[in-house]
């Protein structure tokens, strides 16, 4: 008992998925089977979620149930949400985080609405211009993750918000696969210098500028065939770009599986054959699961809020649960609270040093780069 | 020979692709061998191309040669070749179509080069802001294509820009598909009315107001994930995002096909798997091939050029061939021409209508309306 390090709670937002309560408790109870450390507050209908609790001894002495009435549902909008939206399990969820009860939320709802009440009720971090969301890529790299912002919190972003990106991202890869020194790309329309829009190569400069402060490395120029590159980690763009990339590259997917689906059961043949090959398809299958990928974390807030896909599963739901689980262990949110503030820092000082205050520039930057870790 | 067609000549820059000429040639024989209406000047190495064109004799009487010294290099930037690429096979292959020689242009050369070369040999469309390049995406439609545009002319389109997208998009896509009235969809981050860019909703505006005269059907709004939809026939973009979805999509069915590769070869029982499903696997590749989709096709010049992929071989380049001589025989390029001027009149006519000049309008917009086919 001793030794038994503190509970993490899961603030969870058990209503607004397309399957449902159910699908979300059973995606909390094969957490908690692997994981000893876990606990949660489930938002939502009392009755119904009870009754789902109820079906795995696991979640007995490890979930409490907070009463909601109201569900926010696909459609609606995030202001309808933000105005009328107190009585929702979404609402509710992310209160609880904001009070402490939990160190990290986990919701399945609509993305627009969990982000404008994320946004009332958590707040954003000192200093952050937009948040951002950012998304997991399956990579040829070592973690076979990589990850991409923003994916849709925003449909533009200059040169300033793209930085505070490539900050959060580097923060986020590096407490959520335990790397170092993350490599962040910026995602252009070619790798050459001289490509590009005014702002993305008035980014790049920034980005290449604050990478010691911010702990990565910067690669420069990406392209969206470098995506799942090994070569980089975290890729940065504006969430209309990252929006398009992210869904253009589900669709993709989707439709090659179709088609193998398709061509394997074409004929008796086929089927046949596809028996046959069942043991290396399966590999793939699991390889390129999008379940896996599961998790959209919002980062720039004041507290650390996971968007699950609407249509995720419990194995889906897992997935992102374990994410907010490693987030909030990691403690990474204060991290990178540091880091936005030391770079708008050492921004600030540098601005003075143009204003010819040398003296005060020199120490500072010392300060603010020696001080981090 | 009374009832033969003429030939459609297409005018090939032999140079500059990754595989060099020999596979440009190749290429054009595979054309030949399968059209018997087709022409080619051939531009580059005179001494290579003869001794390439002299291994297949369906070229013998079909093909000329024009000697230019010059390869345009993939790092040559667009301002370099503008001033320096007289003496190159692409600038040969443009000056033949302007010159009225040929009746389309293809090229495997370094894609800035040719777009700054083509506008130069060929200007722009009268009343063409800025000339798109459109792409193939395999669909799951009866055509099997869909067509993207742009693609990567511009990084940047205002409301303006996208409206005339829509129009060449369409234009393109009934002349190589055959598509009585094109379905035409504008790419966003949802399909909600309210969401978006403020310059894709007041191009959402205008692209549904010129449907009549444009000859397509708006289908509103789509996403990432209906670029391979069977809903739309010709996604709308500006060429940041068109640019970044293209490679996109590249980059995850190559990451798919290497992952189910890396399956099959595994171990022993994986690689007899493979052998046994060799049809169904071969169907798959066969129609998921990017060599089907090579061609991306400049849209808004005085002139018909398709771009090939850099990396495209002969099977490659025969589909970039196909397509150009599919536009040249459609005579796409003149009712493309009409149709935007059309528009431009229509909305010259409706600006006047608001100065209070109502009797010109009605029946200029009848005209209009009437006059196209």
């Amino acid at each position: 008992m001793q030794t038994e390090r503190a509970k993490v709670t899961i603030s969870v937002d058990a209503m607004g998925g397309d399957h449902g309560p159910a699908a979300v408790v059973e995606g909390c109870a094969l957490s908690a089977a692997k994981n000893g450390e876990i606990a949660f507050i489930l938002h939502g209908d009392e009755a119904v979620l009870k009754a789902a609790v109820a079906r795995y001894p696991v979640l007995a002495d490890i979930t409490q149930i907070h009463h909601s009435p109201g569900v926010v549902q696909m459609g609606d909008k995030p202001s309808q949400v933000m105005r009328r939206g107190r009585e929702t399990s979404m609402w509710s969820a992310l209160t609880a985080l904001r009070d402490h009860h939990a160190q990290a939320a986990v919701s399945c709802g609509n993305t627009g609405a969990l982000m404008a009440v994320s946004m009332l009720r958590l707040r954003k971090l000192d200093g952050v211009h937009r948040p951002a969301i950012a998304c997991l890529w399956p990579s040829r790299g070592k973690s076979g993750f990589n990850t991409m912002l923003d994916v849709g919190a925003d449909v533009r972003a200059d040169e300033d918000s793209l930085l505070q990106y490539a900050l959060m991202g580097a923060a986020y890869y590096r407490n959520a696969f335990d790397a170092e020194r993350p490599r962040v790309g910026l995602l252009n329309v070619g790798t050459e210098e001289h490509k590009g829009r005014a702002e993305i190569k008035e980014a790049a400069r920034l980005i290449a500028e604050a990478a010691e402060i911010g702990r990565y490395e910067f690669v420069g120029f990406v392209e969206g065939n470098d995506l799942p590159s090994e070569h980089v980690d975290v890729i940065v763009t504006d969430g209309f770009t990252g929006n398009v990339a992210l869904k253009t590259g589900e669709g993709t997917a989707r439709l090659i599986g179709d088609t193998l689906r398709e061509e394997l059961t074409a004929n008796l043949p086929s089927k046949l054959a596809a028996l046959f090959a069942s043991a290396p398809l399966g590999r793939l299958r699991k390889r390129m699961d999008p379940r896996r990928m599961n998790g959209g974390v919002f980062l720039g807030l004041n507290g650390t809020v996971v968007k699950s896909h609407g249509s995720a599963d419990a194995t889906g739901i897992s997935a992102a649960i374990k994410l907010a689980f490693t987030l909030a262990r990691s403690g990474f949110q204060d991290r990178m609270a540091e880091r936005l503030a030391s770079v708008a820092d050492a921004q600030q000082e540098k601005m003075l040093g143009k204003d010819d205050t040398p003296a005060q520039d020199g120490s500072a930057e010392g300060d603010n780069q020696m001080g981090q870790s």
